[in-house]
């Protein structure tokens, strides 16, 4: 089992970065989640530079303990966690790319472990997603953006960006539009329909100003219903957070949420069967005060601790069952 | 008719910046509004440098898109837009300058357009409102600041600067005071009765407390209940955020509003008769993150769309008329 | 009677830079509070660099006046105050330090003069806090943070941090913790146990989610009832307020407050016998845009607001209880 | 005749950002040098966001006049000038902007008009230098940079990069190796030999300690003695400073040139039948100080200062011979 | 006789802003040298903020002690000196300022303390060499700077700016342009022949080319012999230094000076007869590393050092020539 | 034999970030040189962060190839070098810090490892010498530095710092002052015999001045003649370098060397028994370019190519040997 790499006494500025101070290896037997850097960021439309995103994130997690006081939960006692590493990729080409993405996550999904991805900008979801799929079949999506990267590409040659991806997915058969959410939306669009072109793809959406009008269990529960049982694909645009919260990225939107809001949103978000997370789209090189690197952080910080809390009702639940069948 | 220069394929970082890629031109026949700046700061009491505000915000307008997702209006059906370029000023000569940017904006005004005035320190009120007057008369001013700007000079040798505009223009007849409202005071101030020295002047005054105490839509009718039906001159001082959303401006306040209050709160003054915009006091040398202008940005976009849903109103109202002529 | 030297005419951006223009002196005769820097940082745990907090506040608090527009109070009518230099410490020991800082402070407490601390890291609260139960017994802590520094160190050779303090001024008898009260806690802890062990300490902790459930007025009412009228000791670190709000900190925790409500509550503590401040853990290094700095300085003058409101009242008091014996 | 349009008395910080004023238009008939923008970076290796170069370097353009003292001309005498705007490219897609880049560079090059192109990454001179030999035949190519940028491609689904695009504009015929040379080559190669790949391809090669060895008089020397009277092709990739006069770029490398001395260089080469000029790698996001561009924008004004010289000494070889004739 | 207030122990990072830790003082009676900011920035035709100038410098000073290792002195031995704090000066008014400033600067002149101004732009130098001439009569000038700013104002209206005033310094009688000298020029010109008007006014011009031909001690021997026994003022523009090495100035021209070469040029100029200095154009909120306040704060120690020189100098010659007359 | 862990291929921007991708390992076994960061700076006397230099130091060493251009080798075919991580020190308590990194390093002195120290400040040498006389008895000190370092402290209870270790190391015997240079002293002194003091413990010291009189061949064999075959301790203060090129360190002193002269004085002391590395003082929260930490990683470089050098050489002789005996 592995659990980050400190002891009390030991500053935690000290070491190499990893994230989180988890160990560095690439052993996929004792394994239940695997954070892993894609440097990527030949698929952005905007400002670039999410490839040195896997490294801001490491940096700011450096203070981070596997503890979550919000959540009552010490996360090394029921999951077992490593630092990957980052995936191999092409930078300048999408293509290439996609696919040595995809072939480097399959084996990771294949053996049940849960990948938290730390992009990179928002278009290496398409290969993941695929990867996702190609061990659980057609995932749910739970997407938080400002965006819904549904967009259709002008001609065949250029098909592939990070405002596309979630169209392409659904298309392709990765993605269950049809129990899939996205929210957050906001900002000005290419045409006025834009979000009907996600809808029509079979996606609920919700823009800023909906979720604003709901309290965050509401908007929770209304996310688990849409859901229900599948397997969940989670994937987080630091652009959901206002510019303020999240300076440093490529495509901001101002009018956007809090990190406590994104907090709480996330740690209402349990007993989710979530399969894969992806966080992208940070930008350090717009990240002067690497506020939006200790965000995402702490929000990857949070797709661990719900891992956690679902092994830990796992546990309970074997447990009681066990009982059950030594009572009965 | 003018409209920005995007197309479909072309990225929006791409080609001379400027405001929304409207087209550079001074014609002043064919346009609705005109995105104009005024690189003058010698009006200022504190930190200083808003000559470069104006083109800081034109690099941060580059994408947005002239489609307001959450009015739901394509803005170019409705309106056509120009940018202007810059007034012509004299840096380090107050009352050389307000003469100067006076006689540049009488013919714009003369002509029906509606100016959006990108400062700039908000001393450029002044001659802007002097302008206004000249095409209107008296004035109602929508003044949304965390300062009311209402102070009295020391001697007559040193009248004017960017905390006495709208005392002076009120005094000489620019501003109508008795229907007009200033939101968002808060900090320190010379003296315990600022602010009713400036209820003395006539002015509706609401402290950043008082506005707080109530919803957007109670604030956006007050407003429109106090203005009613005059020509309305809406000012917008970059300050009226708090510091962390505005960093970049010259006497910031803490404490302030966040963008997604000061999109609403505009969103919400649709109907009013606005015949000039300005949106003063970005400081681009303390913007490290640039976030000021991207809101600045944003909130001049706000203006543009409240004109626009005003001339889709009006089309409205004038296609109804003609429908009951010929009914009748 | 000491106050800011500033006059009309003269602009606030020139000067000699103390705490809002105040005189520098040491004079202890005439003063009711002096605002005092503390350039100290050995104690810190993450990032370091506080040793240049008290000059940046200083920096940023000349736009400062000391009229109070929220609390309706000129300052200088009642309160005589000084900007007293800093103490001076011994960079790289801490115990060195900490016996100077405490035999520097009691002459000034012995005069029933009020300090306003300026970090330094918060490490500097327990010299202050024995300097100030020299002159007043323990005291009721009113503490904004979001860690509760009651930690326990590993062995006696390296025993105080400024994760520490808390513990063992409260075990010391230094403060009373059944009269005190910790607020805003959040973030990632050593242990899952770590709050309880400051309730152990009789300390009540609030969290950062318990701190949200509350009304302003609700909060501020019970920490009166939590301290009645006990000397207080008044200590604010920083990052209490949101990472955006104070990037410039050593150890930030996202999920936190912003600095409208900071204002609010510290508005709301009228009445309280608080006989020192202290705002600590400002790192100018880490403070691009200088906003820490710049919230910092205008929490510090909500302190001597609060000095202010409770002369006030005292002022108030005394003449009715002057009028009372001459009536009667 | 084009010029820069700026009158005493306007201030140089007014006005739309082109590059030193110059006028924005697309007119190629009476015109001598446009500066073109090609805002695409989708071809580096390492940190990447020189798709902001153009604008930046505009901006820091602003103070330029179009008078050189070191070189005692007004270019404006001499030449029209033009900014052109950006080139339409493909972000994301290598091959797609090559094309692109390629096609709208001809008519410029057909019509004998010097393109002065600001990146944008290295690689854009592949089709840069393309388009110039389909009006020229191979040039020479004259190379400042601390790289070679000849590297050999992994595979051939992979090959172009800003490493690679001498390699392969020299072996497919558009540069004339055997007359050019390149300058500056310093930092840690992929191999030991890598300076022989290129002198291989028939490149003259300096190190920058080669370069220091030489008086600058001898390095112009040596370079016109190189390129002969061949139309010569003149890049500069502003990684040949310093990292500290260029920190804004993707991959720096220390010990390297300062700005003065690039300028005595590009002021050495009177003379030389330069056809295209472009002048690459700038990366605002890592300029902070923004002087990279500042230098950038100065040594695009050498450019410029060239082609004045080279037709001022037309001019007077042409009346000399109209005066021999006449003489005669 | 006073003397930095700096103790060995007390950490030099402590203490209230002033100049080298000098102390705070406005007495006139026992002083050599006095430092004094002047925040004033109205006549910058560019970038503009060096009223923060005089704060910065401070700030960057506190490293300072006051002996030279390099001319081998403690100017403590031989000089008295203080911060005088910031003049009072009317921001927005250039002629308000300018009668300002040299009235509160004459009182000083008589009593032949040799003021260190720090601004400020270099408008403030006319004020201060009008001050100096009414003390000494028309000075010589010794000038660092990359421009002359001997500028003619376009109508009398807008007569000053900090591009004109030893145009109208000289024409005025206050400069002895004949025995004076300007160091450093570069940069693009308004017209072909500024420095030939500058040289006109009867000025000795060097350019940056001029000066780099000559060795320091060359150069310096250059200064003393065209300046003599005459009452010297020294003013030194910080971009005269390379944008590398002042990025915080309003004005930059690449190609500059290092700071060793300019410590080294100052460090030449030894029995001068200087009766006051500025330095000038520090412009803080684009001195991102504050390097350049950093510069500043040197080369104004290498003014005190000078003075100090020239005391002991004097002393030594006194103490000879009693010597002499005891002997005789 | 460890060697980086870099591909053909793989982006040089991917990965956990060790030093220049070493392998991130502990086994001394098979090691040649070890990379070691010691985060330490409790003892710095003035700005403080460089807790934070191994770390940004690493993540810019990313870029380099283990191969030298300059030099004509490629290190990987002489040396097996790692990155062993941080040693584990305490934060705000300099003597437990100062035995703990003793006790880490002599293990690794005793295996006949070079180290190469990344600090933290400069006192880390203190414990470094130590461990290193531990095995090779008292070393030979080639120190480029602009401070000596060998100031006395005030009293026992405060002996230690960045600012003495050089002083004691000698008295204690650990550096044998008399085969020892210091290079590169400037600023301002505590007393004017401060370069005395060194001189008196028997260093040989030089002055910045005294340095740039020498050609760097003429530096390069004073120093080899200076230590000749001892085994010798090189330490470099990243303040050696102007603060132009080392923004990023806590006591910078204007007027000093930059990248490529240090680059060239490291070059030529070829030959040289250097047992032991350490290059301290960047601290990163002031090195906002990062140009300090790229020319750290850079001068790091320079030292593992001295090692490599020294092996290549090593071996030839050895081969030559070998050779002499078989013909012998």
């Amino acid at each position: 089992m592995y659990r980050p790499m400190i002891e009390r006494g030991i500053p935690l500025f000290s070491g190499i970065r990893t994230f989180m101070h988890l160990p560095y290896v690439q052993d996929l037997e004792h394994v239940d989640y695997a954070v892993i850097g894609v440097p990527f960021d030949t698929g952005v439309s905007y400002a670039v530079g999410t490839r040195f995103g896997p490294s801001s994130i490491r940096e700011m997690s450096q203070r981070l303990r596997p503890i979550s006081q919000a959540q009552g939960i010490d996360t090394t006692e029921y999951v077992s966690g490593i630092d990957y590493g980052d995936l191999k990729i092409v930078p300048g080409y999408i293509d290439l790319s996609y696919e040595a993405i995809e072939e480097q996550l399959k084996p990771i999904f294949a053996k049940g472990i849960i990948p938290i991805l730390l992009g990179g900008d928002h278009s290496i979801s398409y290969p993941h997603v695929k990867a996702a799929a190609s061990a659980y079949g057609p995932v749910s999506l739970v997407h938080f953006d400002s965006h819904t990267d549904t967009g259709k590409s002008m001609d065949e040659r250029r098909k592939h960006s990070h405002g596309t991806m979630f169209r392409y997915a659904a298309e392709e058969g990765y993605i269950d539009a049809s129990t899939s959410i996205q929210m957050g939306m906001r900002g000005t669009p290419f045409t006025l329909t834009g979000l009907d072109d996600s809808r029509e793809l079979g996606y609920e959406v919700l823009t800023t100003d909906d979720v604003k009008k709901l309290s965050i269990p509401e908007l929770c529960n209304k996310i688990k219903q849409r859901v229900g049982n599948n397997p969940v694909f989670l994937t987080f645009d630091i652009d959901f957070l206002d510019p303020v919260f999240a300076p440093g990225t490529g495509t901001p939107e101002v009018g956007g949420f809090n990190t406590y809001e994104a907090q709480q949103m996330l740690r209402g978000l349990t007993g989710l069967n979530i399969i894969g997370f992806d966080l992208v789209e940070v930008l350090p090189d717009r990240d002067l005060t690497r506020v939006t690197a200790l965000n995402a952080a702490n929000i990857a910080f949070e797709f661990i601790t719900l891992i956690a809390l679902n092994r830990r009702e796992q546990a309970l639940k074997a447990a009681e069952k066990a009982d059950a069948t030594i009572i009965g």
